[in-house]
């Protein structure tokens, strides 16, 4: 079994955590895992599992120089550079031809920067039990979470019959939902065979390599054609290539139509932080529901204020008196209040700041 | 008729706008007339009705700091300190002492600091007005605003018989009425003949000195020893002395016992700017019913927002999304939340941050 590789994807730039996040400064930058940043927390969580000149991390040019100044440790060498956004499955090709060429027997794990993943020591059992799942240079492993409520947000899983009577448990993926309607997803939870889909990942460089060749040839020739031009550094010819590439996920691009896939009982807490009401989950949460993520000397007072989720950043502090289920956030040069409920639509006025002319805040 | 002085008093330091206004920058300090500060616009109100050097502010030790900040060209001669807060009788009879010494014959406007009022050409018709009315050294004049609801936050004058025929409207003042229930105050506004009390007062040095001697001669007694005392500059018996004077205010202490009192018909606009609520009457209040007050380089980004106040200073953006008849604070330390109906309330919030260690933000 060749060595492990960890390749960390951080390209992503959303906007449900405006004006925390914003385009230069995404959500993997911002310290939702317990006050640290989101991203130092996935390279924490290899600490013991992989060496740092086997960790790797894709970006765009943008966060690379963020990358630089905020992980003053992390070797800017082992920064893969994206020429430009094309979705998950360029991303992995890009890792993959650049393990290739160092060490093609390698395994590799692949995962977001921008989960909230605990404990680390589960985590990484379920990356070793995967790793020995994938060792055949056939299967394709994915972590799925056990569903704990009928999530229309993420894709799911469906397993079929145990692989082995190891533990953790681990499961042949019989088919991949994309994201369900509400009833769908209520279904899938009572079926009990259903888990999201986590997005962490665990195969071969060859197994990796087959399936693309299997399920995506123009993805499997890009890659193979990105490995000697990544040897040579030339960065046109690079560029080039990445355009070549299908813009399209993993998900659709690959797993769906992988022969051999095996679902690795991810029985941890796991949480995509997808908007700020997730900090609820990830934050700190006193007797009355509010949450908070305070950071840089940031404070709250809170009186007569139930249920309210507080983001400050700063030497300020955020005052809430007889306020219930709102989002409030205070950074440097932006204040935002809404409700709870409207959170997952922040994207709504972030495109109203970009039509009024306020770009310069996002 | 002896020259008209003006006596601004700017002694208060309120909770209701925490955490715009501080201990050390109350209310008068915040730009609520218009982008102006309260204060500034007391001064300007006053431009061609009487000279810098006839105008008085009288405030306490720390806030006459802070006018030498933010009003650089007023001069520090002109300001008088209170050496501790008394209420208003003894700040009236500390100014009374202080024109007596330079003009016996003088006749004095005495206002807070921290109204809104407009137009400014009204105001000075009715200055001179009452100026009129006071010159027989017995009457003492008050500005009473026309109730436009059933406040009770206010007190009321009730008038009788109208003085004379002349514009604008004089009366007799029958009563002073404290602060009325609900139902009380909805008599007076359904009578007709009550009106606000402004706590804006005209009358000559002769006359409120009578109406103090005979009403409280405490008071009289101490503001004649003053006289003497700040022509030395003596602090430490200037101290002395003030703490003889009776902490009254000057309705409860002269003008509810005065004989001749008559009340101007002050048909302007006129604020007390009570708390943030009161913005939607002096801020800039758009098409949904939000008021601003934004100074600083400060701006909004409203969206599906309405019946909200925003106050802020600096370089910062305050985004509402969403919400309703909120409160928004956003200044270089703290932001404060609330909705709109608990912001008179905001006393409690700022008890809290006493009670829980936070004075640094008072």
């Amino acid at each position: 079994m060749g060595s492990l590789h960890a390749v960390i994807m951080a390209g992503g730039s959303g906007t449900r955590f405006w004006p925390a996040s914003r385009q230069r400064r995404p959500k993997q930058f911002l310290p939702l895992a317990r006050g640290q940043l989101l991203i130092r927390a996935a390279l924490e969580r290899l600490i013991g599992l992989c060496p740092v000149e086997r960790t790797w991390i894709v970006t765009n040019p943008q966060q690379a120089k963020l990358l630089g100044k905020l992980l003053l440790d992390f070797p800017s060498s082992q920064v893969l550079i994206e020429p430009e956004p094309r979705d998950t499955a360029p991303c992995i090709a890009l890792a993959t031809a650049t393990i290739a060429a160092r060490d093609p027997a390698a395994s590799m794990v692949v995962m977001p920067a921008d989960h909230v993943i605990a404990p680390v020591a589960t985590f990484q059992q379920l990356v070793r039990r995967a790793e020995a799942l994938a060792a055949d240079d056939r299967t394709l492993v994915t972590f799925g979470i056990a569903p704990k409520h009928p999530a229309t947000g993420y894709g799911y899983i469906e397993c079929g019959e145990s692989i082995d009577s190891q533990a953790p448990p681990a499961f042949v993926a019989k088919r991949f939902r994309e994201k369900p309607d509400l009833a769908t997803a209520r279904q899938f939870v009572a079926a009990g065979n259903f888990r999201w889909n986590s997005g962490i990942f665990v195969w071969t460089v060859a197994g990796i390599r087959a399936a693309m060749a299997a399920s995506n040839p123009e993805l499997a020739a890009g890659s193979e054609a990105l490995s000697p031009l990544l040897a040579k550094g030339d960065k046109r010819a690079i560029g080039k290539a990445w355009k070549a590439l299908p813009k399209i996920s993993i998900d659709y691009g690959v797993m769906e139509k992988a022969q051999r896939i095996a679902v690795v009982a991810a029985d941890l807490a796991w949480d995509d932080v997808g908007s700020f009401p997730a900090l609820t989950s990830v934050g700190d949460v006193d007797a009355h529901g509010n949450a908070a993520v305070l950071s840089g000397g940031a404070q709250q007072a809170l009186l007569e204020s139930a249920g309210n989720i507080v983001y400050a950043e700063g030497e300020r502090t955020v005052a809430l008196f007889g306020v219930r289920d709102l989002v409030v956030v205070a950074v440097g040069d932006a204040v935002l209040v809404c409700p709870k409920e409207r959170a997952a639509d922040l994207k709504v006025l972030v495109e109203h700041l970009r039509a009024t002319g306020r770009s310069d805040l996002l």
